[in-house]
């Protein structure tokens, strides 16, 4: 594990759009990327956008969703893709054929088609305050689980209540790559910011392996990079 | 996971012995190869002894041992290293300037000579029916553990006796590469066979990661390959 | 470039086949292997075939021929893969689907289609007594060309018609992975037995690259490793 | 090859700085960089040095000069460290013991030496008007060549002279790293700007490889990736 203390929120953004980008350039053929939705990345994918906006020599390519949000009853993308789109995808005007969704349909052939593809390259992911990575919080998914379903409690819906306009809409699941999916890409980059997360940041460098924060097994994979600013950081020894 | 079965123990030696040679002829520059002591792998060791013994193509690859059962008072090498010398070092031929030696005495600092080294290229472990691999027993070492020292219990002591000649050299710790260590190596091959080894296996596949048995961590790594013999995966479904 | 002097040709052929199978286990996900008709080969694919038939495990490896003869007239698949077959595909029983054909009706969206398949990860070659590697002999390609039509000199049919049964089937033209093609693939293995490759094996190792040996080119790729009995490699100094 | 054109320096410096930074962040372990003196640099170095300056997370990152100009009597560092010295590391804060200098004493042990540093990641690498990359002139070394002597003839001392503040100090030899040791690295990023290098970047393109413009010999090696400025595409076709 490569672990990046930043100053603030921008310079975090500035080494997670260099990390991302880099990695594109410097590499030959298909490149297979799967990125997250949320706050943490939106800073990163605005200084990105600007940079690959409209440049055929990126469209070797391939982004993916690692989870989504689907809607009950509305006949609509999910709140994760759809959030993509609107904080990455569209204002970098990433050309459809690039853009591969993971959604309620397809949730059971995803690992299947991601190796077809030839397997992730890079996931970026955000850490939740509850140790949660993707899809995968405590109690949901088990480490050995490749992408489910996730049936979701009457605690589960409560929170996923924020992400609908209309609570009618919050399912009884929803869908997520496993970890097993996600320590099976080639390169991990976690990104972390801001005081809310401090407590995380400190269990996840400190704390052992385990289900209680599931994002704590991440450790474990050959080639992580972790990305926080100095408020992420703030538990840590050391830092301040 | 590459989860390979074949039929006898003399195939999985066969395979184990050209995953190694195989791994030494493809790369260029410096190759460290961690490599397990026990019965599993005598018979990949003769094999591969026999193809590398006095090859000087081979002289940039570099062989270390993953954990050390010292002696409690006699001045002389422990137990796993006395032992690959007897069925893979010296059989080999291997020079000593291609020996790297953990011990109770480097073990703080092995960890940073792997790295300074380049890190590990590939690992061959064997499992323990118990779920341990290389020194991590169920009960003494994290998954977030580093290369570290095990104080050996009433217990463990009985079961390190049969290691040592004499019981009075049973020592009070030994020495282990972690869950961490083993993990940041680019390549993981582990392999086991008999009957013995069918409940662990069928566990190590189907099982959750748990700390109960310690193996079942390496199927998070994403260059994994496990090769078994119909014994050892007898109770896999599907194998007989 | 790592330089292997063995023996004979039936360490050459254990080697060779142990890089072949040693690579096929080490590796996730699918493995696009490029592979050499001729005699040098041939022991080699049966050492390999032994141990690959039916081997449900290796159905992640995808086979590419690298150059053809056609036939002139005769609906028959060309030289090169019917040689491929008889001495490798079929006594090893690679399933239809894993085998890719290059010929003289897809010679120019090869490249692309392996692009699309990955990229080639290894491709294991001869070296004429000419200094020709797949079908680029001395006068046909440019080290720029990627897959390419060969239009048959006068000389080059001459030197063809030991191929074919018929001189009539003799074409006006064969197809070939060009130097460019082959110099983007990920690993390079390079094998030579006998006398009659010695002086080539030396103005391999000592020329500089240029046109008139065409494989020196070969010494340039970052990730080549080159197998030669001692007969082959007699010409070079402290070799015997 | 990657070939990328941009729309001005700027971009290209842009995009220069984010493929070093980004295969910096994304890589564990050592990295060793070999980085180009001259113009063509300049701003990127800039924008990099603000970005890598006093990071204790880049630690692991080494440097190399890939050709030196040493002084005739001068007793002082050659033109290509001292070059490098103000360009960038001193503006970036490059630590000393992760700058490494290839020179007129050591030239005879610096490919030995990579070697044992684990082989480079990554050159940063210019072209010349003529062709040239590192101190691969036309006339001076093969493609064969490690890291070599060039003795200067009248007409390179003529062109030298432009380095030197005094004609005196120009020596009858300079160092350099040869093609065969920059086809060797991991990963290579040519750089090119400005309508001075329009007609070489048209050569590079689509010539074949041969000595008389030496850089053509990069498009041979698997991980090539070129970022031209509009100015220095003109003549490609499809670019203006």
């Amino acid at each position: 594990m490569k672990l990046i203390v930043v100053d603030n929120y921008e310079e975090l953004s500035q080494l997670t759009a260099a990390a991302l980008l880099g990695y594109m350039l410097n590499t030959q053929g298909r490149i297979n990327v799967a990125v997250t939705g949320g706050n943490s990345p939106i800073r990163a994918y605005e200084i990105l956008s600007d940079k690959i906006r409209g440049k055929d020599y990126l469209n070797n390519v391939h982004y993916y969703n690692f989870d989504e949000l689907p809607y009950r009853t509305k006949d609509a993308e999910g709140i994760t893709v759809s959030d993509l789109r609107r904080i990455f995808y569209e204002p970098a005007q990433i050309p459809e054929s690039q853009i591969h969704k993971l959604d309620e349909n397809n949730y059971t052939e995803f690992d299947a088609q991601i190796a077809k593809d030839g397997g992730l390259d890079l996931i970026l992911m955000g850490i939740g305050a509850d140790g949660h990575f993707c899809g995968n919080l405590p109690g949901t998914t088990e480490f050995k689980d490749f992408t489910s379903r996730v049936n979701t409690t009457p605690e589960l819906k409560e929170m996923m209540k924020a992400h609908y306009d209309d609570p009618a809409d919050v399912p009884d699941y929803y869908v997520t790559m496993g970890p097993a999916s996600v320590m099976a890409a080639k390169n991990l980059l976690l990104i972390a910011s801001g005081k809310g997360k401090a407590d995380i940041i400190n269990k996840f460098v400190h704390n052992n392996v385990s289900a209680e924060y599931p994002a704590t097994l991440l450790k474990m994979h050959p080639n992580l990079t972790v990305i926080v600013d100095k408020d992420a950081a703030a538990l840590l020894p050391g830092t301040n």
